[in-house]
C-alpha cells in the first residue's frame, strides 16, 4: 500500500483528494496536514467524511515523515519549500498548484510575482498532464499536477494541433467552471446569493492559467501559439467546459477520425459521437473528459467542446492518475469512477 | 459474481442501480430492460454512462432468464406478476416499488385501487428495511424494498418508539425530497423554470406513503401510530431531509445514547454528535442516514432529523444492501461510497 | 413626496428598500448611510442599480437631518439609539431589527443579552404588522417591522386563532427561509458551494424569533401559546414558506370560509383555493402572502401553509406598508408589484 | 388607454408581457387568447398572478377585436396569418416570434421550411431592435420584436461595427441563455435533474437566429459578416449573457469613449465602467441591457461583453418599448424597472 500525505487536506483539492484514496486499492491516507484546522478532524471540517475518515489534522513536517507521496494543496509559493523538503526525504512529491507548471522562470515572475526559489527542482519537475506526457511522468519524482482550465483545453486541442488539423492562430477559448474552481475561501462572487442565478465572465483575457494554456498548445502545435481565454462563472459546483473556436478547412468527418484514432487507448478521454454535445453534468464525480466535435461551415471554423469535473480530472483525479503511472500501477486504479445520472 | 437483471432499467431508480453494481465487488450487470428504450443502449438514454455501460436494453423475459436477482423499478401494479415470474423461475426478486410493502390488502385498496394480484406472494414478501429486519430479509426470495420518505421516517423513529422515550401519538413528519424523487418522467413541477427558485409542500396529508410508515412506526412502538405527514418538493436533485416532532419527557443525551446504542454496530446509520443538525448534502451518493437529535424543553418535544440520498439509502442502495444481505455477502460490499465533500 | 431615508442601506433589507422606493410615487430617497461603504456609490456596492441610484452613502447623522422618515437595518442593539435621535429630531423611525419587537423586557435580555436601553421608547413602539395592528399604526413615530418567519406565522394562524379553529396548544411550525434571510455577510453555511444542493435544519428549536411568534400568537389566542419552531435554510435566495400543524376538529370547509372572511378586505394577503399548495416562488418579488389550507382527518389536524418573500412582505415592503399608514396613504401605495411568473 | 391584446399568452413571453402591461401607466390588458387553455383564468394556469390578474382566456378572434396592438407569441409560422388579420382590422401587430424578422426571403426558407405567407406584408415589417431601428418604428403598425440572442449580440457590436473599431471579419459569439429560452413546453433538457448543476451547448453553429444576427450586423458594419454562433443553456432561469471575440487595433479606452458617445442617450443600456465585467443577474426584470469591454492586447482582441434579461429586453420588454414607440409615449413608460439585488 503506498503511503499518502495530504498538505492543505482541508482545501477543495485536498478533500476530494481523501475522497478517492479512501476508495483507491493500493494506497492509504498515512497524514493530512492543515495551517487552519491543525488539531482538528477533518470530519468535523467536512462533514460528509464522518465515520468514512475522522482522522486529525496534525503538521507538514508528520504528513513528510508518514507518507512515499506527498500530494500538496497550496496557496502559490508555498509549494516550493515543501517540494524541496519532500526531494530532500526521498518522497514523491505532486503539486496541485502553480509553482512548478511553467517552465519559463520569467514566465512565472510575471505572473506570479516571484523568481524560482528552488531553480533546480524546475529541472526535474514534470508536469503531469496525464494523457501526454505518460512517459516523462514514469520516472518522475516531484509533479506539477495541470490546471483545471489548462486540462480541459489540451486535451480538448491536443489531436487537432498535432495533426495540423486547425490553424495555430487565432484560437478563441470560453470557458465555463463551477465555483468548487474558486475554492473554499469565502468570497463576495461566490457568498450564494450574489452567485446563485448570476452568471459572469472573470478576469477576462487575464487569467494565470494562460501561460500555462499556451505552454502547454505551443508544444503540440510545435510552434508559439498565442490564445484569447476568457474563464466564467457558472451556478453549479462541479465541472469545467471550455468551447474553442479555431480555423479549419478539414472536414468534420476528418476530424472527428483523428481525434477518435488520438484517443483510442485513452481511458479517461471519451470522443462524444458527432451530433452529441459535451456536458459538464456527464463527467462530474469522474476522471473522464468528454470531447464534441463541431463544424461551423459557413465561418471555416472546427469548434471543439471538451468537458472534466474540475476537481477530478482537473485536480485530485489526475493527481492520482499521476501517483499511478509514478508508482507503476495502471492507470485507471481507484479511478474506475461512474458519473451518477443526475 | 451474482448476475443482476434490472426491470425499468432507465428510470432513475434503475440508472443508480447500475452505477451501484458496476462498482461491486461481487455482483454484475447481466442484462436490463426498458419498455420505453427496448434495443438502444443505455448510454444513449444516459451519456453519462458512456464507456462504463453500453449495454443495449432488452425485453423483461431475457432479463429474468439471464440474472440470479432481478431488480424492478416499475410503476405500481407492474411488479406483481413480474415477480410471480421470478419466482416461477427460481430467482431472487427486490421489488423497488410500493406493490409487496403493505401488509394489509384493504390498505394497499384503498391506495392504490386494486387488490393484492397474488395473495401467496404477500405471504412471502419481506419488508426490507435492512437495519429493522435484517433477520427475516436473509431467507427471503421476495423483497419489498422500503420507499424513500419511509426509510428516512422508520431509521429515524425506530429508537425512540422502540425504547418508549417519546410518545406514539401526536408524531408530526415534516419532509423535504430532492426532485429524483419526481422521477425521469416529465412533468410541469419538475420543469426547471417551475422548480428553481420554488419550494412548496405537495399531497399534503395525502400521500401513499402515509399508509407505509404507519405501518412500520406502529411494529416500533407495539401500538398503532397515526401521524400527520407532509412532503415538499426541494429545488434540489438528491436527498431527502425529514424532520420529526414528538412529544417526550426524556432528556436529550438520555435520548442520544439510546440512539447510539441502537445504531452501534450499523455500518449505514450514523447518530451526529449533539449541537449538529443533520444536512441531506453530507449523504448523498452514498447509502449513509444521518440523524440529528434536538430537545425543545419548552414545548416538551424530541425532535429528530434524518436524511438519506433518496436514491441511494432511499433506493437503489438498499436494494444493493438487501442483495447482499440474501446472498450471505458482507452489508457493505460494494456500498463503501464517500459522499463529495461538494 | 415623503423625504426617506435609509441607515444600513447596503444590507440586503436596505437594498431592496431602495429598490421599492424608487417605483414609489409620493416617496423619494433623501440620503442614504453605511458604515462599511461610507464615500461610496450604492451603485458600487450593488451594480444592479448603476443608473437607478448612484447615491453616494453618507453618514448616520446625514440622513437622519434630511429625511421625514428614517429606516434602519442595523444590528441588534444598535436601533436603539438612533430611534432615540430620531425621535429626538421629530422624524419617524421604522425598524427593520429586533430591538422594538419584544414588549416584555426580560424576554429581551434572555434572547439578546441586554436591557432595553430606553425603556421609555419602548413604550410609545408599535408592532407593526399591518393586518393585524393597522390601528396601532396610525399615530404612531416608532415602528417595530416584524420579523420575516413571525410575519409569515402570524398572518398563517391568525385566523384560526382568533376564531378558535384550532387549539392554542401543541402548535409546530416548520419554517424554511431563502439564503436572502442570512444577509449579505459571508459565511460558511452561505458559501455557494456549501449550500448549493444543501438543505437543513439550523437553530432548532433556539430561533431568537420564537419570543416574537409566541408574543404574537397569544394575543391572537388569547391565552399563552408555546410553539416549537424550527427554521431550515432553502438553496435558493428569497421566500419563506411556514408549514403550520395545529390540533382541530373544525372541517376544513369550515376553516377555509373563516380564512376568506378574515382576509377578505386585506390586498396583500391572498387565502388560495381549497386544493393548491402555496408556494414561496409565487409571491417572489411582491407583498403578498399566499396562505393554503389542509386537513389532516386522519390525525385530527389542520395545517396551514404560508408563503411571503422575505425580503418584501417579510422586510422592506412590510416597511413601506407602515409608511403608507403612518402617513396616510393608501397601503398599496408603491406597492403593486405582480410576481414574475419565472 | 391603449388596449393591449396578447395571442399565446400563456408562453413565457406573453406571461412576462402580462406583467409589464400591469404595471404600465397607460396601457391595459384588452384580451388575451391561448388555443391550449381557452376558457380558464390566467391565473389557474400561473398562481403568481392571483388577484393581479384573473382574465379568462378567450379566442384569438376576440383579442383582435378588443385591441389596439396585438401582440403575439406562437410557433413560428403561425404569426403571419394573425398579422394579415390584424393589419386588415387597422391594428398594430407586434411579433414575438421569427416569422417577419428576416428580410430575405431565401433566409427564412432556408432556416425555416416555407416560403412567406404574405410577401406585402413583409414589406411593410420593421424591424424592432428599438435602439438601432427607432426612426422606422415610429410609423409602424408591423413590428418584428428582435430574437433574444441578435438583442444582445446587435446590442453590443454595434459601436464597434458603426465606428469600425473592430474587423468584420472573424467574429466569434459564445452565447449562454437561462431556461425561460426555452419556454414553458416540457423537454428534457429542461428538466430539472437533466438541466441543474449541468451546462452544455446546444444547436452549435446551427441556430436559427444565426441568419438574424447577421442580418443586423451586415447592416451596421456597411458589408455581409459571417459570425460563428454557439448558444449555451445555463442552469438559471432569467437572463442572456453574450461573450464577443472581435480582431481590433484600437486601444480600450478608444473603445469605451465610442461606446459611451453611442448610447449616451439611451435609458437602457448601459456601458459599465471599465474594470468591471457584465452579469446577467444585474440586469434581471429590467429592459437593461449590460456592456462591458475588455481587451486581450496580446492576442489583439476587443472583447465585448452583452448581457439583458431574455425575457423583458430579450422579449417583453422592448415589446412595450416598441408599442412606446409607435404609440408616441416616451419609451420609457412602463419600463422604469429596478432590478433586485438579489
Amino acid at each position: 500500500m503506498i503511503q499518502v500525505g495530504i498538505v492543505g487536506a482541508t482545501g477543495y483539492g485536498g478533500v476530494e483528494l481523501i475522497r478517492l484514496i479512501l476508495g483507491h486499492p493500493n494506497a492509504k491516507l498515512s497524514k493530512i496536514s492543515s495551517v487552519s484546522f491543525e488539531g482538528k478532524r477533518i470530519s468535523e471540517v467536512y462533514p460528509s467524511l464522518i465515520g468514512a475518515c475522522d482522522d486529525v489534522l496534525v503538521s507538514q513536517e508528520e504528513v513528510i515523515k508518514a507518507s512515499d507521496v506527498v500530494f500538496a494543496a497550496l496557496p502559490h509559493g508555498l509549494s516550493q519549500p515543501l517540494a524541496k523538503a519532500c526531494m530532500d526525504a526521498g518522497k514523491v512529491f505532486i503539486d496541485f498548484g502553480a509553482d512548478f507548471r511553467l517552465e519559463s522562470e520569467s514566465e512565472y515572475e510575471t505572473w506570479y510575482g516571484a523568481p524560482f526559489d528552488y531553480p533546480e527542482l524546475h529541472k526535474i519537475a514534470v508536469y503531469g498532464l496525464c494523457e501526454l506526457a505518460r512517459e516523462n511522468i514514469k520516472g518522475a519524482r516531484l509533479i506539477a499536477n495541470p490546471g483545471c482550465y489548462p486540462t480541459s483545453i489540451q486535451l480538448g486541442l491536443a489531436p487537432a494541433l498535432k495533426n495540423g488539423l486547425c490553424s495555430a492562430k487565432g484560437i478563441v477559448i470560453d470557458s465555463k467552471s463551477g465555483a468548487t474552481g474558486a475554492g473554499r475561501s469565502l468570497s463576495q462572487t461566490t457568498h450564494f446569493c450574489d452567485l446563485d442565478e448570476g452568471f459572469a465572465p472573470y478576469k477576462v483575457a487575464a487569467h494565470r492559467h494562460t501561460p500555462e494554456i499556451e505552454q502547454g498548445l505551443s508544444k503540440l502545435a510545435g510552434e508559439k501559439v498565442t490564445v484569447t481565454f476568457v474563464p466564467h462563472l457558472l451556478p453549479l459546483k462541479r465541472g469545467i467546459i471550455s468551447t474553442m473556436y479555431t480555423e479549419s478547412n478539414v472536414s468534420l468527418e476528418t476530424a472527428y477520425e483523428a481525434y477518435c484514432k488520438f484517443y483510442e487507448n485513452e481511458p479517461f478521454v471519451t470522443v462524444l459521437p458527432l451530433g452529441m454535445a459535451a456536458n459538464l453534468k456527464n463527467v462530474c464525480m469522474t476522471n473522464q473528459c468528454h470531447i464534441s466535435l463541431h463544424r461551423d461551415e459557413h465561418a471555416g471554423r472546427l469548434i471543439v467542446v471538451s468537458a472534466i469535473d474540475n476537481m477530478v480530472k482537473g485536480a485530485a483525479g489526475q493527481a492520482v492518475q499521476n501517483m499511478n503511472i509514478v508508482f507503476g500501477l495502471p492507470e485507471t486504479t481507484g479511478l474506475t469512477l461512474v458519473a451518477p445520472a443526475f
